[in-house]
């Protein structure tokens, strides 16, 4: 699937769809554009920039959490916002897919945040709208997670801004993670130093390396001198039979623990896209350990998302300021 | 039930419950104040006619595609907007139906967007709110659905200004339609030269030349000639036992195909109130056929909405307005 | 569980989570602000008061009628609103109740109103939240239902300013209810003359002297002389075996009827937090009775709510106001 799809002629943010591919310079535009809203200055908790402009979220998989956080990014930027969870309604009415993109298109929707099982949905969806109307990929499939993965480089950057430094570890079900996929492509377009990917051999893609990171089926030896811990979120529904041992089994020799901080540089952070499952990816004292960025990780998620609806929506006005010479 | 209830003492609207009877002036100014909001300025897409204002859209029966275009047409006008689907919340808890409605009418709800699968539903709401609280009829049982109707001409205006040279052929399940009893309403009043309804008998009401429309059972012979096509929805769930042949047979017999185009004139508009059944009522290729004003019938539903709606709930005004003469 | 927790340092309502040991001059300040907001002029409808300020109704048990008041109130103060119903979404993942609302808090939300199953949950948020973040009691198990009794305490001031004149007489089942709890806390508070509570005597908790009040098992003898009644709704889904009769059995001994009006004062108002049994706590023709405020309760639970949520989230403008001695 092609990334080229979501920039325009002009090499602008069009759609949001993967992080494969994307311009160092863009990904860095998103990054210094959240910067202006993840700050404590509440004057920039709200702001009219989307005023008059329509945001769907249209949701194919349900998910409260990832909703809430681009209604709520939305909202603050001042645009109408809708909620659509397609599954009982339309689709059992026997719209197809593409008659509910076009349904909705037709209702002026600027942009939709879609997510949708199916790795390709939001690049599927991307290829069929109207010029004016934008995909903002919320997750496809095993694909891609692209605003996942710029919070959580927009974390590890407060941390520490020198990504050819730092050693990151991504450590879980990596085979099912549109997150450990997203990450990956982020930290090779950043010049992350080295990526390690840490999971039982049941659960590294096949090829691992060719993305640029480098396998571990040892936690212990995977965790040896790492700056940023990321860890996966279990999620049992996808998990079956073979895969996988029992949450206590893999909390053993996956989960992160107060023991195995040991391993790492003494100001590493711990890293996680929530929710947490106590227990099983981390022990529950460490979610709020001082080393913990989890919540930072959830607060930067609006900042990010004000950030990339703000730079598709506005590109017209940018251009008619273009064109009037009003700005370089 | 009588239509005369929806004016005020100066003949405006007052609620919006069905077509049957509605002034040619009223209906036409409905059309017109649809056009400032139907076209491409986006200063027209987001005004602030009702701000302060607060819509419930109370849904007896869910839909999540109408409700949608409500809720962005209330947004787009700047009123508050609640959705509230009645079924397991209130009902179950005992509340009788007007209790509901005394109950929201008490919180200061402007207007009540109403769909409720018993006919005249609206009306019963309409003669029991209290002078300052306005009821939208958005489909009751078979009875009406105003907004739908009013949609409907206004797509077919933009195509066919003379509504006297009009054949309009409405086809399909018309006995279970408030679609259809809507659409001939309103094509009465705009004095469409011929209207037909192409169905087979047992879907075809009694008495329906009272209506002013034209009883055909074969599809052939009433598509000829003729300049607006109207599919109804086959409502799979409201069929039972004897009224209908399989999907299959009905596409056969009553379905859209590119062969039957040849029937019409070359210039007609295909319709359909969506959402579609690819292979039922049209074939899936002929959906987005340059005949096909499918798409367009959604984006004037916002429009022809925030008409009826800035109508109604700004008739205070004009009447302040004009007790200060500021207006003729 | 302490009051104290709902206060700041200033003696201003930071959170509010009891009635129970709010001091007078708040009480009576919440309701003078109220009433700001209970007039029928329009221009106090929509204010900008807590423009870019996001409320999230958090609701973990389900109730579309109090939800829809928390968010009309809030969307009244042009602040942004979420609704999150908590069961099936992110518990049902492993979060746990405080990873939820902490995951919450760091989305910058302003304040939080909780409904829960477990009594004692609002102070349990309320202790564990930032200092920037207010939690408002939408109802706790059987604890407390704080802006009820204010709104309940609005809607007798309206009809009877000298609360030390009247007798007060709550019915039914006082011991699941925090209805009960809360307009009992709240009438000590303004000095009622006296108050009853009127049960079969399994629905009467041991000791409700200590709080305040009279028990009565007759309600013929606990109406007698009554200035405001005030029927509690008999929850369905709480009974559990021993405790009640059946409804018409209920509704025989301890129901309000036409022939019981006569126990009351001659001006004595009927009260019920809605939505009513008809025929249980009331019979059906009492409902909108002259002597019933039922639907001004509901009226004046948005203005109620608005006062608080302003109160609280426009401390610190207070605060900044105060410091630059613009304010007294």
């Amino acid at each position: 699937m092609s990334a080229d799809l979501q920039l325009d002629a002009h090499g602008r943010l069009r759609h949001l769809l993967t992080l494969d591919g994307l311009p160092r310079a863009l990904l860095l535009e998103i990054l210094d554009r959240a910067e202006e809203f993840a700050g404590d200055d509440d004057s920039r908790k709200k702001v009219p920039l989307l005023h008059g402009k329509t945001v769907v979220n249209l949701f194919f998989e349900p998910s409260t959490r990832t909703r809430t956080t681009f209604e709520l990014a939305a909202k603050r930027l001042s645009a109408d916002v809708l909620n659509i969870q397609v599954a009982a309604s339309s689709t059992s009415k026997g719209e197809t897919l593409l008659d509910t993109l076009k349904t909705l298109e037709a209702m002026q929707v600027d942009l939709f945040v879609i997510r949708h099982e199916a790795s390709g949905a939001a690049h599927f969806f991307a290829s069929h709208v109207e010029p004016n109307v934008a995909i903002l990929n919320a997750g496809d499939g095993r694909h891609a997670h692209p605003t996942q993965g710029l919070l959580d480089m927009f974390t590890i950057r407060r941390h520490r801004p020198d990504f050819s430094k730092l050693t990151v570890a991504i450590v879980g079900d990596v085979l099912h993670s549109r997150v450990a996929r997203s990450d990956i492509h982020a930290l090779r377009i950043l010049g992350a130093r080295e990526i390690r990917v840490i999971a039982p051999r049941t659960l590294i893609p096949a090829g691992i390396e060719t993305l640029g990171a480098q396998p571990y089926c040892d936690l212990d030896t995977g965790l040896d001198g790492v700056d940023v811990v990321m860890l996966l979120r279990l999620q049992k529904e996808r998990m079956s039979g073979a895969f996988l041992p029992s949450p206590g089994e893999f909390h053993r020799d996956y989960g992160l623990t107060r023991a195995r901080l040991e391993r790492l540089k003494p100001d590493a952070i711990i890293m996680h896209p929530g929710p947490i499952n106590r227990g099983v990816e981390i022990a529950g004292e460490l979610a709020y350990d001082e080393r913990s960025v989890i919540l930072e990780q959830v607060r930067h998620g609006i900042a990010v998302r004000m950030a990339v609806m703000g730079m598709i929506l506005s590109r017209d006005a940018e251009t008619a300021r273009d064109a009037t010479g009003t700005r370089k």
